[in-house]
């Protein structure tokens, strides 16, 4: 361009512009809230998961790189036939399998309205979304008690919040600088070991993985019989890495683990750290939240002297994904492991209106944010701590409920004592029971053998069904189905008409299976 | 509970619920839907950002933790007064400070629909997203002439992008186990080196920090008149590195930095990493899309080239945040890096409906995931990718235009050569420059400080009146006025009417300074 004047490139500009019609937007979005007003009214009832495979899913849209524009109303009508229709009901009353928890209407609401204002929650001038997250992220330390004065940042779930509360743990306990050396876990004597049981989630694995720490330098630690941290074996293994000259540096404890919602001795745990100086992280973002059921805070007890904590608002604070959170007791440590200070961000900030002292990219990984607050801060809003607190209570409730409902029928087994909102168990006929108490060792393993494949049945059976859905997992080397309840909309009756199914289902597949098997 | 049949239980559960009623929330998305349709009809006129301090944002929104539940209508209309009303104009057509884009409308009404169903696009089952993922990823791939075979994930941004491409760099570029055994960086010989040049953009530095890479094993190297990384240099460094016994590993080259657009020799910097068997990244978050715009293709020359690829489509594809994307082109090598198995999620693969091979937690830092899919898909069905290449190649123009208008000013000094849609100027008035022509080398330091300060104040002037908005930076030691133009709004007369402003504002500015410094 260096030869051209402005006259000659103004020539070249022909003000196009993406912007839509008002009337037709106004339509549009009509439209489009109508959509989302009978999804939600459709919601208990219909196919939970759509029974196709993910190559018929890829071939009920494929379609070439668009070239030119299409019809806005063939596009809405596309995305509620293929997209809504073949989605996922994530919300449905019986949808119990993995973590997956209905969302709040309003929550949806708050995702739009956040789209248009299309704010950067870490930049310089975000105030009023900036002020949000500030009032919402305090409002959750209130929920739990937690040191007001701890800093804290929205993330997009429980992975990148452990990831973020890992990284200032161990650049903080580290005995050299990490920012400027690197990571020295070559040094076999000094190598820094993390602590965590053997049923924390796999996302701590993933974050020792990015941080360079090595699967090598975690110890798995024993569970006890109801599958929380064994603190006794904490401290054994403690002590033999210190006499290995390796410098043990963090506990991961949890709080409602994935597989069976057990809440590890957090105070305990608290006090170990405390006596050998280990950095204390507590991952919650299960149970966290359970704090505001009146059953669950003596569980929680010790969950404030976390030097770290993450939270999942999108578990039990029922927020549309995603929505995670996570809070450092000591601010400067957090920002020191994430402040990174660039010219065209960080200029001149006494003179900026709406930028004072926050920026949230320095304490955490993102640059540019989305407005996740909106969603969490309407929400809070609209049914106030007491009702969640009642929800919450509620779905613990519906837990034991199943548990008890299972514990009747003769031919299921409770495999793990239900902790928070999670059963685990698994069919098991009842002639089976009796011939395992009878039997040889060889014919106990065929029967065991014949217990994970028949489980394994009954669980595609009834996804493939669609009227609800489980997931599975492997306590102690046993496969088991897996009921978790963060979800407003599951009824007694739900409960009721689920272990009916369980048994159902079962007696079914058994009759198909066992001659195949035995 | 132990001692409850399930009776008992059965007593304690009363059905509450989150649900709203239809009628009420057919009301209410309408009505939200209503100041979505506002915002965007206003989003051309009113302040751009409110002359408001965080503590007064902060003071406005003040509110103790919500016990009880709210009127939905009052929350509305809070969400109205106090946020949307208060919030950054991001879209408006003089909003130029650092690359906030305008955010397609429906990306907003995608944003809204995604909420609703609420998808998790990581699980076993998430069918129907999974599948327009995959389907956006390889339309992505097509823009860009990329390997169709290259492994990609949806991410919240660049920072996330970056971490994740050099992660896959790190461990597969190792002549250790790192997932095993953690990375050795102590050991002084064999340290992995990160080259990229001097204006690269700071979210690396994160990475290379979490990664425990250290910023010791960074080599920044040196730039050309363009701002532009050069290969000399890049080559030089590496070969003094091999020759300290250090371990080269990975050079990120930009395409389109953040200071000033200038997009890194690329084929060149692929020769170089293929001599000396390096991995070669992209960060293309800023420019990659404008491979779209016929006059930026021939600058984009070796971009296919790259082991792996930051992109942006919350840049120059005007999709409102989070919307990042990254591209590995070596599948096996991204999953080596992330697949953690564990029970819960990845038994039976072969039996459920919906999941058969992809499950991108195994190629990205995430589990629980966002449908951030869909506002893209929407998007460019909507527009088609030719008209997105007449808007991006607009915006280059109009950065064109912004610079020639300005150099017809006599009071305003190019900094850096404009590239892609950035320009970098300062407001220099005549006298001075013409002064520093002749006067001693104390003076003309004077005159560099006075005009650092000068242009300080013209931008917080600007902002304050909130009529346009750019941001600063520092280029070779100097303050400068960058204007970014990603913005499908922005018109011929708003760049005539800010080059307007900026000789405007400069001269009071100036007027008012001037006899306090110099």
């Amino acid at each position: 361009m260096g030869d051209k004047n402005a006259a000659d490139i103004a020539r070249l500009i022909h003000d196009e512009t993406f912007d839509i019609d008002t009337e037709e937007f106004t339509r549009l979005v009509a439209h489009a809230g109508d959509l989302i007003v009978k999804y939600f009214e459709g919601i208990r009832t219909g196919i939970i998961i759509p029974d196709k495979t993910l190559e018929q899913m890829k071939e009920s849209i494929i379609e070439p790189l668009p070239l030119t524009g299409q019809n806005l109303w063939q596009i809405l009508e596309e995305a509620k036939k293929k997209v809504i229709d073949q989605a996922v009901r994530i919300g449905h009353p019986k949808l119990l399998g993995w973590i997956l928890p209905s969302g709040t209407p309003i929550g949806a609401v708050a995702d739009g309205i956040a789209g248009a204002l299309n704010q950067n929650v870490a930049l310089s001038g975000s105030g009023i979304a900036t002020a949000v997250e500030l009032l919402v992220l305090n409002w959750i330390k209130q929920i739990l008690g937690y040191d007001q004065n701890a800093a804290g940042v929205l993330v997009s779930g429980g992975t990148l919040a452990n990831l973020t509360a890992l990284t200032v743990a161990r650049n903080s306990k580290a005995t050299y600088d990490i920012r400027k050396n690197g990571v020295k876990q070559g040094n076999e004597r000094g190598a820094m070991v993390l602590y965590a049981s053997k049923e924390v989630h796999s996302c701590i694995l993933k974050a020792a993985n990015l941080l360079g720490l090595g699967t090598d330098n975690i110890r798995f630690v024993d569970i006890d019989d109801q599958f929380r941290l064994d603190v006794k074996d904490l401290e054994a293994k403690i002590i033999e890495d210190r006499e290995q000259e390796k410098h043990p540096f963090c506990v991961v404890a949890t709080a409602g683990t994935v597989n069976t919602g057990a809440i590890d001795p957090l105070d305990a745990i608290a006090d170990t750290c405390q006596n050998y100086n280990l950095w204390f992280h507590v991952d919650a973002a299960y149970g966290g939240f359970a704090a505001l059921a009146p059953s669950c805070t003596p569980l929680l007890k010790g969950i404030t002297r976390a030097d770290s904590l993450t939270l999942d608002p999108h578990k039990w604070l029922f927020i549309p994904f995603e929505a995670g959170c996570v809070f450092v007791k000591n601010a400067a440590q957090m920002r020191e492991a994430f402040s990174v200070s660039v010219p065209y961000l960080h200029i001149d900030k006494t003179k900026i209106p709406g930028q004072d002292d926050v920026d949230f990219a320095d304490y955490g990984i993102q640059l540019s944010r989305h407005f996740r607050a909106l969603k969490i801060w309407m929400s809070l809003k609209q049914y106030g701590v007491e009702k969640y607190g009642r929800i919450i209570e509620q779905n613990i409730h519906l837990a034991q409920y199943l548990s008890a409902l299972l514990l009747e029928r003769e031919d299921v087994e409770i495999v793990a004592p239900p902790a928070l909102s999670t059963v685990c168990f698994r069919y098991y006929p009842r002639d089976l029971q009796q011939r395992y108490q009878r039997c040889d060792r060889g014919t106990q393993e065929n029967i065991e053998r014949y217990l994970d494949a028949l489980n394994q049945s009954v669980l595609s059976a009834m996804r493939k069904e669609g009227k609800m859905m489980l997931s599975g997992t492997v306590l102690r080397n046993t496969f088991v189905l897996r009921a978790c309840i963060v979800n407003f909309r599951t009824t007694k009756q739900d409960i009721v008409e689920i272990s009916e199914m369980v048994q159902g289902v079962g007696k079914t597949e058994d009759g198909t299976l066992r001659r195949l098997h035995i």
